[in-house]
């Protein structure tokens, strides 16, 4: 049941992969796009000593915002230039402590239409998958 | 159907209320408890424009970062002391975009075992409602 | 943050206090709407030895499908006449087992555009809190 | 990162394969388990009259209870003899209307403690994936 696509722009993936945010929550987690393919992403970050907290592990908090990162960005290369996606909602199952290394996250559309898709993420750290995720974004045509 | 918790720690409560993070995702976020009550909290943020997308929009990553921490924050003051709390699982829907101002939390343990507690989330910017959660931590008791 | 609405049809709101439902899952179940009032509405069921599985429990199947149905019947009030209302997704936390005596939701609109609504249910067997869930539906409006 | 099972009961799978519910929600519904493997399971039910609801499509509401079953089901044959799961927590998104045919779902563990287990579910109509799902389930022991 693998999706086709009727938007597929290789430009805004390639300046995806190139992308090294600076500022905001995706810079404080340094958030990097390693592959995107038609309706799926990888992405990953480098957990550092900021983001643990007193209990020793990964703040949850990264993770979730890390999947509301790459639940809109999976969208961008198949959507017509100049639209947005907007995350509406998702679910987070963290299955896993995180304490150190990278987390990597790999993003699928399950189901889109022209106004909303439907991503499911699954997020590993090393070789065991530590939370997986499903949410709904929306998408706005680009203003004419 | 209010519940009623075994345990109380007015101590943990007032250290939270003054506790300023400095460092990890809730210093990113500059997160503050407000208030605190038995199975309720109230913490907010400050909007910056570090956490403004190119769309002109704060980054949803910051709410579901920001009820991450608070679903975990709200169980320390009623929970045996020593114990951890992890969330588990939440799911959030982003109602409205939020671009400035300061967004307040308010979380409610619904429900509470020894080793589990739901929680929901209301989250609000000015007196808009922005962003409704609900999810599971689980309780760890304190090594002995 | 109480909601306003700009429809209200309380013909609609009279007819779902006095259907019985005779097929279907709602037949099933045998919902019957209690209460309705703009963006609230209050539903039940008896819990029949129908319901309940090997383990001596009800079936947790009966409170998710029940929170679909009035997911999506809270809004027809509310909706100009003609729309339809379906539920896109939800999520359900299942907080306590039921083994007898009737379920009661009381569902409430929590944020609602023309388009889209999201609600939020607190589902009751007794005076116990057994289920809570929060999910979001489309609205679709009449066929001109 | 596929799962291993400490436990695996081809009994229990066998008697599963052959069971034909004639109550409860499943017999309401005529849920078919077709296969079983460890950490997976496929399940199947007929579209029925039954179960369209005034605006020709299916009710959501049969889905969901679909996914509440096969969720506890498909974690029987990999837990210790005696134990018992319940759903504790699950979020859907119904993707596309169904309005006839059979509703196949396919669910498979992704994280499994003792306590414990993650569960994501396919829900397929014919070549069409109609929704996904992704839930918990506790396992209570055998009591001794």
């Amino acid at each position: 049941m693998a999706l086709t696509f009727e938007h597929w722009n290789p430009k805004t993936a390639e300046r995806f992969k190139k992308f090294v945010p600076t500022k905001g929550i995706d810079g404080f987690l340094g958030i990097r796009i390693d592959d995107v393919a038609p309706g799926r992403l990888v992405a990953s970050f480098e957990v550092s000593d900021e983001m643990i907290t007193m209990i020793g592990n990964m703040h949850g908090g990264c993770l979730s915002a890390f999947c509301d990162h790459v639940l809109g960005v999976v969208l961008y290369p198949v959507m017509p230039e100049g639209s947005w996606a907007a995350t509406t909602e998702f679910k987070i199952n963290l299955l896993k402590p995180v304490s150190d290394g990278s987390c990597t996250a790999t993003a699928e559309v399950i189901s889109m239409t022209r106004t909303t898709a439907v991503v499911r993420i699954d997020i590993a750290n090393g070789d065991r998958l530590v939370a997986v995720a499903q949410g709904t974004c929306l998408i706005m045509a680009p203003k004419s």
